[in-house]
């Protein structure tokens, strides 16, 4: 099983870095630099045609993209610590986070990112105002999740699971995109503080 | 439990609908108007802060939103038929396919559907030139659809699973936005005839 990696900033790929960590899981890994293109070589495009990373190359050539498709065959291979729920709520309230952060903050802050930011100037069809649209509706989502954290300890259930593992991420990335967390968002604060002390926020 | 649904051509819970046809559930349903705006009404901000259809709310209080939440709750109460998958490799498919069709084809057609569309008209925040561009972009989803369909029954696995259910109510809300497959997708036509013939597509 060989993993397809690159490194921060990137944030799909950290996502399964901490989660194979919460896991205990160590991947053989090979790195793909953005920075360099790897991802759209001819080596990598022959491994994902969509010239994505992260992927996961099984032992039988089988290849699963998709950041969170790969942590649900992880989770599967290995159910514990259980990241996505074992009884239906939990799992229904993980989905549930996971959605809202991928579908109200992320995709914001991959807006912002994509059509404003100096790193992706060269990349064809961007829309400057709809870039700079997005930047409130990054802080709506963001006092959205700030006042779901209040007087929680994790975003959707009693204990960390993959709903942290995406805020987290997004959280970080959001901030390398110059679109962070508005500084008054006390909750969610300390909610990043928190989940960034564990081992696993380091990969 | 109460499931707050909306008719056709709300694609979200449609979704449901079919799911839980294919698992012969039958939901004790409320049907809440997007035309008349119910969904914005105080009585359903109380039941869903966010005010969008669909809702699931449990015989103790507790509401699950978004359509795949509320599946995967389904699924973890009666699994079978299995919708999610049951191996490793299974559920990581169709993670990775469900995936596809959100983030690939469908924020495409929302874009489309919210910056361009007479029926959004009154939205704040419309930018036609970011709707329009996406028109192209819905276009070379469903060429990759068509292409990945190629010789097979259904998108993920040798089975119908919850990436058919995402791609078929995508298909037919695109075409209800005007922005439909194209008609060459030979494919993608076959297995759209195969999958609306299905009981469960009259959901």
């Amino acid at each position: 099983m060989i993993f397809y990696d690159s490194p921060n900033p990137a944030p799909n790929p950290r996502r399964v870095r901490i989660f194979a960590a919460e896991k205990a899981i160590v991947l053989d890994t090979r790195e793909v630099s953005i920075v360099r293109r790897e991802q759209k070589s001819p080596e990598y495009i022959a491994i994902n045609p969509r010239g994505q990373t992260p992927s996961l190359q099984l032992d039988d050539g089988t290849v699963i993209t998709e950041s969170v498709a790969i942590c649900r065959y992880l989770e599967a291979r290995q159910p514990d610590p259980p990241l996505f729920g074992t009884s239906p709520l939990e799992i229904a309230q993980i989905e549930m986070w996971s959605r809202r952060v991928e579908m109200i903050l992320m995709a914001s802050v991959g807006a912002v990112w994509v059509n404003t930011h100096a790193f992706t100037a060269a990349l064809p069809g961007r829309n400057a105002e709809w870039g700079e649209a997005n930047r409130p509706r990054v802080e709506a989502a963001f006092r959205l999740f700030d006042e779901s954290l209040a007087g929680r300890g994790f975003l959707a259930t009693d204990g960390f699971t993959m709903a942290d593992i995406l805020l987290l991420t997004t959280v970080d990335f959001a901030a390398f995109v110059g679109c962070g967390a508005p500084a008054d968002c006390a909750a969610l604060t300390a909610w990043h503080q928190r989940v960034s002390a564990r081992p696993s926020a380091a990969a």
